[in-house]
C-alpha cells in the first residue's frame, strides 16, 4: 500500500501542545533496558478502558522509529520536534544502535526513551509481515499500547503492514465490527474526514454506519465540531443512487438513530466532486472506494502541480512572473502538502494508531505525533464506545 | 447524474474531418416533415450490422439538440461548427420552432436537417424519464440510429437519462453483457480511457473483462493504438489486492486470452494515483468506483485551479506575475478543460452514443460530434464484436 495517505490531522493550528512544553525532568531515558511501565501511576488501568484524563495528565505516544521511507532519521527528528516544540510525550521503538546516535545529535538522549525492537517491517512488505515479525518496531509499539504503557502509536510504515499489525496486536473497541482508516482532506476553511480509506475492502452496510460513528467521534475530538455533518460517498445526489452497498447504507444511516447508537447528522449522498468543497465534515465510504478516491485526489493534485510548473517555466516572462509570485505559490504548495497534516488514523481499536505518509519527513512525523496525542488526549476511544451504544451480543469474541 | 463527464475524445488533432468539408449540396433540409431515410442508398442495412465504410462514405450523427444546460443554443452552434469546420454530417432532434431560428442565425437552415421531437428530458430527470418520454429529443435520436437512419447519437443531457434511454431504444451488440460508459482522461502525451464511468454500479467480474475489450476497441479506433495497455483500477499494485470483484476480475483478465475473445495486453493492477500518469491506455473498473474516481478527479482539478487563482491574486506582484504568464496559464487552462475533448461514450450498443458534458458549450458539443463521427467511422461496433469473439449462448435475450 505504501504512501497512501495524502493528508490528515488538521488540528495543528489549534492544538497548541499538551502542557507548557516538555519538562525534561518528567521524562526518563530507559536506554536499552527494555519496556518500563513508564507513568504507570497515571495509567493504572489498561489502555482504552475509561480513564479520567485531566488537562494536566499527558498522554504518551509510542513512535515506530523504523517505519517509513526516511526512517529512522526523519522520524526521530519529528518525534524530538513534537516533544520539544509541541509538548508531546514520546518514546521510540526500534534499533537502539541506530536510534541513540540520532537522539544524541539533537541532545535528546536524556529526554526520549527508546524501547528496543531489533526487527522492522520493510515498506514493500504486505499484511503478512504482521504475523511474521512479532518483534518489529511497529509490533512493539502496539504491544506497549496494549499493555497500557503507551496511549497511542505513530508509524510511517506501509499502511497495509501497520493496519494488519494493529489489528493483530490491539483489541478492537467493544462493539466495533471492523476498524476503519480515517484521513483528513485539506478542505478550507475546515477539514473533511474521509473514512474508510482502505482498511476494509468489502464491508457490510452495517460497518459503514459504524464508520459514520467513528468519524463523528473523530471530528468532535480533533476538529472540535459539536455536531459533524455526515455524507455518504456515492454516484448521485438522490437517495437510491449507488451500488447495492451504498443504497443499503443510505437506508441504515437515514434511520434515526442510525442502526443503534447516538443520532448523527446525516445529510445524505455526496459525490466525488464534493470531497474538497467542505460540504460535509465526515465522508463515509467503503475501503475500496475510499482508497481509490484518496489516491485519485493525490494524483490529480500532483498532476495539476506538474502542469503548473510546466506552464510557469514556459517562457522567460513566465519565469519572471513566477519569481514575482513566489510567496503566494509557496503558500499554495504548503497548503496542498500532505506533511502539513498529521496522517491517517486507524479508528475503532483500543488505542489510537496514526499512520503518517510513507514519505514523511520530520515535519510529517511531528504532525502525526501531535495528531495522535490530540486523539488520545480527547479520549476518542471513550467517545466511540459511547456513540455506538451498548454492544449487542452478536459476537462473543468482540465483548470486552 | 448531471455534469459527470470531465473529458473524452482526444482525437481532435488527428481526426481532420471526414472528407473535404461539408458540401452543402450533399445535405438536404427535411424541415419539419419528419424522419427521412436520408442517405439510405449508402446505408441499406441496419445500423450496427457489418457495413463496409470506405474513406469517402461519411457517417451521419443525430444530435440531441435539447439536452444540456445550454441547450439548444450552444448545441446547435456546436453541431453547425462540427459540420462546417470538421466536415461531420449532422442532423438535429428537438423542437423545430426553437431550432429553426438558431440554424437561421448561422445561415445553416439548408444544411442541417431537423427531426422533430416535441418532448425533452430535463437535466434533473433521472433514468425513469427514458420510459416516460418516448418522444423526447434523445429518444428520437436513438430511434434514428436503431432504424439505420443515423450512425451515432450525441447528447449533452443528464448521463442517467441518456444511458437509460440508449439502453432502452438501442440494441446491445451481440455478446455484450452490459454497455459501459467510457471517458477519456487528459493525460499527456497520450490520452487514457477510463471505463466504466457509471453505467453499471454492480457489475459481475465477467463484465469487467468485457469492459476491457470495449476499451481496447475504443483505444484502437479513436487513439490509433495497435495494442493498448490495459490496467485494472484497484487499491494495490500486487495481484490479489482489492475487493472481491477486483480480485476475481484480475484472475479473468490475467488468463490468456481473457475469458474468451481476443488477447489483450493486460499489465495488471493500477491505483488511483496512476490515472493521470499515462501508465496504461485503458483503465477498467466498475461503474461505481469509476464514477467516484472521475468526479474526484474533476473536483480536485477545480479545487487546485481555485487555489491557484487565489494564490495569483494575493498581491500586486503576484498579479503582475500572472500577467507575464498569461499565455502559459491560458494553455494550461485549455489543457485541463473538459470542453477540448469530446465527451463520454456509451460502448457496447449497436450505434455509438457520445455523452457530452452537461455544461457543454458550442466547443464541447462540436468536439462530441467529431468524436461520435470518429468512432462510427472507425466501425467500433464491428471491432467490439470481433474482440469479444462468438457470442456464447448464455442468455437467449442477448442474441441478435
Amino acid at each position: 500500500m505504501g504512501a497512501t495517505i495524502i493528508a490528515a490531522g488538521g488540528t495543528l493550528s489549534r492544538a497548541g501542545g499538551y502542557g507548557a512544553g516538555m519538562a525534561s525532568d518528567e521524562m526518563h531515558s530507559a536506554g536499552e533496558d527494555g519496556v518500563r511501565n513508564h507513568g504507570a501511576g497515571q495509567r493504572s488501568v489498561p489502555a482504552g478502558a475509561s480513564r479520567p484524563l485531566g488537562g494536566s495528565a499527558r498522554v504518551l505516544i509510542a513512535v515506530d522509529a523504523m517505519g517509513g521511507d526516511h526512517a529512522p532519521a526523519e522520524i526521530v527528528a519529528g518525534a524530538v520536534s513534537a516533544a520539544r516544540d509541541r509538548g508531546v510525550r514520546v518514546l521510540l521503538t526500534g534499533r537502539p544502535g541506530q536510534l541513540r546516535p540520532l537522539l544524541a545529535r539533537y541532545g535528546a538522549l536524556a529526554d526520549v526513551r527508546i524501547v528496543p525492537a531489533e526487527d522492522s517491517v520493510a515498506m514493500n512488505e504486505g499484511a503478512l509481515a504482521s504475523w511474521r515479525r512479532p518483534r518489529s518496531s511497529i509490533a512493539v509499539a502496539c504491544q506497549l499500547v496494549r499493555r497500557g504503557q503507551a496511549d497511542a502509536v505513530v508509524s510511517a510504515g506501509s499502511t497495509g503492514g501497520v493496519v494488519s499489525t494493529a489489528r493483530l496486536r490491539l483489541r478492537p473497541l467493544a462493539g466495533v465490527l471492523r476498524p476503519a482508516l480515517a484521513v483528513v482532506l485539506p478542505t478550507r476553511p475546515g477539514p473533511t474526514l474521509l473514512l474508510d480509506a482502505g482498511a476494509v475492502a468489502d464491508p457490510k452496510p452495517e460497518m459503514l454506519v459504524q464508520f459514520a460513528q467513528l468519524g463523528v467521534a473523530y471530528a468532535q475530538t480533533a476538529f472540535g465540531i459539536t455536531e459533524p455533518r455526515v455524507g455518504l460517498l456515492t454516484i448521485g445526489a438522490e437517495p437510491g443512487k449507488g451500488n447495492k452497498l451504498a443504497r443499503r447504507a443510505y437506508e441504515l444511516l437515514d434511520a434515526d438513530p442510525p442502526h443503534g447508537g447516538l443520532p448523527i447528522s446525516f445529510i445524505g449522498n455526496i459525490e466525488g466532486g464534493d470531497l474538497l468543497t467542505g460540504k460535509v465534515d465526515v465522508v463515509v465510504t467503503d475501503g475500496f472506494t475510499g482508497n481509490v478516491a484518496l489516491k485519485t485526489l493525490e494524483g490529480t493534485a500532483a498532476f495539476a502541480a506538474g502542469q503548473l510548473r510546466e506552464a510557469l517555466a514556459g517562457s522567460w516572462t513566465a519565469r519572471l512572473g513566477a519569481l514575482l509570485q513566489r510567496r503566494g505559490l509557496r503558500e499554495l504548495a504548503e497548503r496542498m502538502d500532505a506533511e502539513t497534516y498529521g496522517g491517517g488514523a486507524l479508528l475503532g481499536m483500543e488505542g489510537t494508531v496514526v499512520i503518517a505518509h510513507g514519505a514523511a519527513t520530520a515535519r510529517g512525523a511531528a504532525a502525526a505525533c501531535v495528531l495522535a496525542a490530540d486523539l488520545a488526549h480527547g479520549q476518542i476511544a471513550e467517545k466511540i464506545k459511547e456513540r455506538l451504544g451498548p454492544a449487542r451480543g452478536g459476537h462473543f469474541l468482540r465483548r470486552p
